[in-house]
């Protein structure tokens, strides 16, 4: 089973599929699921491909989700092997997507194909949702085929995304939720003038220094027993003409909150205002939701997911919810438990990004077992 | 006289002399000194054009400095009239450079003609040095004049500089030295990551910002008799990779300080490396020195200028050091009194710039009595 995934996984590494532009992914999974007995059913939506494949019928409608696109690779010339060469070295296999997530990918598909072909009478449904568009907008991807779904009265029962999840070792923890993610384009204005007469001008770089002091600085929340505390970052910053000596008139800030459920969006922008007003700036801002928190709860998911980790891995996951966000976010909204497994994250978005064959191998097992444990007896 | 330098005004501002490109400016200026008995000397280096003119012989050498490039006129549709139309509306001249400086510069070259016409064996000699970039780079200007009068040994004595000091009235100021220009490229080191997982990564904005507030609330110094206390603008601000969910790299921070003769440029780039190291940054900077400080004591030229002030105007002008640099800096370095004396700066660099005409003859008589004072009896 493990050199199927890493046949397949290579095979994805090496199409530089950017978000959305799925280089013919889809294409190639598609075709291994149908030569299995599954339906396909292409979904695209502007640019972003979308792939609904099921196979069996009726409840409970299990199902693996996953994307084809990647986060752009950077300078390439920072990486050790090239980011599209899926370059194997020991037991370590390079590129950028091979542990977000081609690798997990390959291992959901090769599991599933080898368990409805063992099983070809299964309970239920057995389907997989696949976008090219999670990484970047993610407007026209899981989102939009969701909807469709709910919309002709189709009911996911369980869904495993094949976010990579472990931290430390494969398996050592699973995502049951995520927090919420909130972003805001912020705009300081000022008055631009010459830097040698700065009392005719306001410099709102200047200015909005002790705000953003407090806004890095305060504390959302605490968390609770599913969530840890909210988090903010200053992702971009943008100030001035390019001259030296001209003080610009405003000043542009995005930051970005992962909000745990003790505190909702709407408390987030009345705060972030608050501090604003407090520290008399001049200032526009739009807010951006990305995704309200979601939590799966102990249930039949959880139970599959935790025997087939510590039958196959010997080891119990630890629930977690921090991290990104991920299309989990969509699928929770159709009510169904949704957990995310996948290989180490330590690599992901990062030069020289890298999966180990090994845990894609194990993977592959457990992802096979959760289905047995779900869909058997 | 008045007619005279209004009409040769008009004939500048027609060029549309963006720097460095002088479009027949200095063409037109050494014609009227060679006919006045001047001797031409043109100095280009690279794209600029640098005239250089003297009339006499010996000690004292006096110098009127002045440039004929002119900054640009940004959306001409924002003007009341077209920036290059040299239009009179009442007693005012509008156009581009007609206060940055192509009025102050024919009021110059009038005043200087006539002196020398009615005085044709003036004590010492007297001089032009016009520039085609005093505005933009300045590397090819003033700068290289000088060098090269400094290599055959020509000692300036006297150097009055056209740029526009008045704040309020014609003669109120009367700029007597610069502050320092120095410039820094500061990037501040993070190490790029996730929003999600900002335990991964370091934020240099984050990071950055108690530095930041300290950068800015320092002070410098208190100034002096001369010197208003140094001050710093950051003036460009850049970081984060455009997407919301990257913690950035790097940070880029330009800031500019004016300073005083109370501190000089080792002590504080030795200041701002102490405190990015107290802060535990990593951090490189570049540093830029665009001029030292310089500052005419009072002594003959002052004296020259007062009192040509007050018997054109009937006002002591205030001595100043505020505001920006100019190329005066450069004409310092020769051990030259240098003073700058020109129309009102209220409109320069902005949209419909422009100059009192008979302001422009009350400073035509002002330049001429200064000449009066330092060569005549």
């Amino acid at each position: 089973m493990q050199q199927q995934i890493i046949d397949l996984a290579i095979e994805l590494i090496k199409r530089p599929s950017l978000s959305p532009d799925d280089q013919g992914c889809q294409a190639l999974i598609g075709a291994l699921l149908e030569a299995q007995g599954f339906r396909l059913e292409f979904m695209p939506f502007n640019h972003t491909l979308n792939l609904w494949a099921t196979h069996g019928s009726g409840a409970p409608l299990t199902v693996f989700a996953g994307h084809t696109d990647v986060v752009p690779a950077g300078d390439e010339k920072q990486w050790r092997y090239p980011p599209f060469a899926a370059h194997i070295e020991g037991d370590m296999l390079y590129g950028r997507g091979a542990a977000d997530m081609k690798g997990s990918l390959a291992a959901m598909l090769i599991a599933a194909l080898e368990y409805v072909k063992n099983n070809p009478e299964h309970k239920g449904t057995v389907a997989f949702l696949i976008t090219s568009d999670e990484e970047a907008a993610a407007k026209d991807g899981t989102a939009k085929v969701v909807d469709r779904l709910m919309a002709r009265g189709e009911k996911i029962h369980y869904c495993v995304v094949g976010e990579p999840s472990a931290s430390r070792r494969l398996g050592d923890v699973v995502k049951n939720g995520r927090r919420g993610s909130l972003t805001a384009d912020l705009y300081i204005e000022g008055i631009q003038g010459h830097v040698a007469y700065p009392h005719l001008a306001r410099n709102p770089i200047h200015n909005a220094l002790p705000f953003l002091q407090e806004l890095i600085a305060y504390q959302w929340d605490r968390g609770n027993e599913f969530f840890p505390p909210t988090g903010l970052q200053i992702a971009n910053i943008h100030g001035g003409t390019g001259s030296n000596n001209v003080i610009p008139g405003e000043l542009y800030i995005q930051f970005n909150l992962r909000y745990s459920t003790e505190i909702d969006d709407a408390e987030i922008k009345a705060k972030v205002a608050q501090m604003l007003q407090k520290h008399g700036l001049n200032y526009r801002i739009t807010w951006n939701l990305s995704g309200k928190p979601f939590l799966t709860r102990p249930g039949k998911l959880l139970d599959a997911v935790s025997e087939a980790l510590y039958h196959c891995l010997a080891l119990k996951p630890q629930l977690e919810t921090g991290g990104g966000t991920s299309d989990g976010r969509f699928i929770a909204l159709t009510g169904a438990e949704v957990v995310e497994l996948g290989p180490l994250n330590a690599t992901i978005h990062k030069v020289d990004e890298c999966v180990s064959c090994s845990d894609l191998g194990a993977l592959g097992k457990v992802y096979r077992r959760i289905l047995s444990n779900l869909l058997d007896a």
